[in-house]
């Protein structure tokens, strides 16, 4: 086994950082993020960041970094108070990796990588209209996460759309049915199939394990 | 598609919310977080809430839920300042998942679940034997989220141990390589396969897409 100490961590390239450090917390959500601007311009960017952090109320999470990308996105949660969740699937995992590029302001992503917006009732943000799994989501709260100047962004799903032959009579989602993909790394995207699944595990349900 | 809305969610039952709002923000990370407490007690919980928050220093978050499940992790953390984070593979996911059952706080999962309990230099928690990607964790800072009462644990990698093999040339982790899995809503686990890997997007790279 390789065994890197927090001081050999400081001391690698900064690209060969990013890439291991990016790796190893495992597989992330690939999500692209869709907001608008005060006066009408759209955005549209790739998060690996999304977290849930409950389910009663419906809250979901996301890390910002502003001071080291370009702060679209978050300029404009905080000013307009929306933005959407978009899952992203095989089909257009390539437009959806380069929404991540340094476009200006008044390129919209949705116009340079060819993914539609969509706009659901009156809510404010644009959806991607590609995605089968989406929120409208409610900025609620920003925290701010002094030791690295990054943002966890707080949001409350306020419409929550995604095609209703993949939902379980459960409440479970069958995200392998519509091809939802994974990142790895900053570049890296991954297909996934299932696996297992598993009953609420219960003390005198364990089974009979053996090393 | 089906919509809901927010006030149609909160109207769900319970049990059926959980599993759709736990599946719908994408593929989450599969991990073990091993603890051990002041008077030696050793825990082991499987959690899919771990993020990245920066690689410079190198900063991992995760959530945890203090008032709705049993806080042994969270109590270990807080009282020895130390934790691991080690990826679940294929190879023993049905025992990483009944680490989630309420355990008293005397029954080690390590033995319970089967798992063989590593310890590495003089690290105070226990890694997982079986893990080939894995990190000793300094506590750093817990942030709570009081709007629904979870809490945002910080923590710095101290030790970074993984397989030599899987870290290419330029620091990216072949997690394929080591069939880490990821997980989909409470008790579904998904297997993960390559799908594509980009160059870093710049605007002149953009490829000529079409809708």
């Amino acid at each position: 086994m390789k065994h890197f100490t927090n001081q050999e961590i400081q001391e690698l390239s900064k690209y060969y950082r990013a890439n291991l450090i990016n790796s190893i917390t495992g597989y992330k959500p690939a999500n692209l993020i869709g907001t608008i601007s005060e006066t009408g311009e759209t955005n549209l960017a790739v998060f690996s960041s999304v977290v849930h952090l409950g389910a009663n109320p419906a809250l979901i999470g996301m890390i910002v970094r502003p001071a080291s990308v370009p702060r679209h996105t978050y300029e404009n949660i905080l000013a307009t108070g929306y933005y959407t969740i978009n899952h992203i699937h095989e089909s257009f995992v390539e437009k959806a990796h380069f929404t991540s590029a340094n476009f200006d302001r008044s390129d919209s992503e949705f116009d340079t990588c060819k993914l539609q917006a969509q706009y659901i009732d009156d809510f404010k943000a644009p959806f991607v209209q590609e995605s089968q799994v989406k929120m409208g989501m409610k900025f609620l709260q920003e925290i701010p996460i002094e030791i690295n100047g990054t943002i966890l962004i707080i949001g409350q799903i306020e419409h929550l759309i995604l095609l209703g032959e993949i939902i379980g009579e459960d409440g479970n989602v069958d995200l392998e049915a519509v091809e939802s993909i994974c990142v790895s790394g900053l570049e890296s995207y991954s297909k996934v199939g299932k696996l297992a699944k598993f009953e609420y595990a219960r003390v005198k349900n364990v089974p009979d394990f053996e090393y």
